[in-house]
């Protein structure tokens, strides 16, 4: 039970593209070499961080990526559920019901849904203007 | 992100146990049937669980599996663990330090052990004494 390593890498992605200048644009080869993320595997990534609008990407030579949205608008989940889908801790958490039926009054589920619910919510209130990457000098 | 389905249906084979009468047995097809979970992974489960000191096995035609503690003594934590190992949601939560060190502050795996520590809690107070099955009448 663990973030997956492209989720990981899309939030210190993001962290990088928050921690740039306003307007600034940095290139996938910029991101991988300072976050030390396998260039091909970013590269992906942020083609979803694109279509999930959370980046923007701008073509051509001087072309690049940058943040589509003020850091502070974006929070952890919306990144890791752009990599991941719907977070969803257990299978018992999806959909209006628990597959075990046969069972009266089974509460495992309700403890599911209450640590999804939490999980949920600390992502939700942890944005990138909070978790911005502070360059060395 | 997902709680392993081993997991899963080692919490649901020891919810079962925790719900039968003191001392009473229960064989690999009995709760492979009720809990439907595939008979060959569940051996594999159970034989986990006893290695882990949560079940206790009893060999021969009229054998089978039982609590080897009381049910208010076994956490979810406990079960989890013995499946998965340690509880570790993120890669960074790992060892003494973030492989971001190139960063100064970076604040992003404090909140990852933060998650950690939380739900590591909420799954040691879960014991199978509150979450045991109610079989049907």
């Amino acid at each position: 039970m663990q973030l997956s390593r492209k989720a990981d890498y899309a939030l210190r992605a993001v962290m990088h593209f928050a921690g740039l200048p306003k307007g600034k644009l940095a290139s996938i080869g910029a991101v991988a070499k300072s976050q030390r993320i396998p260039r091909e595997f970013l590269a992906k990534i942020l083609k979803d961080l694109t279509w999930a609008g959370i980046l923007i990407s701008y073509q051509g030579v001087t072309g690049g990526y940058r943040m589509a949205k003020a850091a502070k608008d974006v929070s952890f989940l919306d990144v890791v559920e752009a990599m991941e889908g719907p977070i969803c801790l257990n299978l018992c958490c999806e959909g209006d019901k628990c597959e075990c039926e046969h069972y009266k009054g089974c509460k495992m589920r309700d403890f599911w849904i209450k640590q999804q619910d939490s999980f949920r919510k600390a992502l939700s209130q942890a944005n990138f203007g909070k978790y911005k990457a502070i360059f060395k000098e």
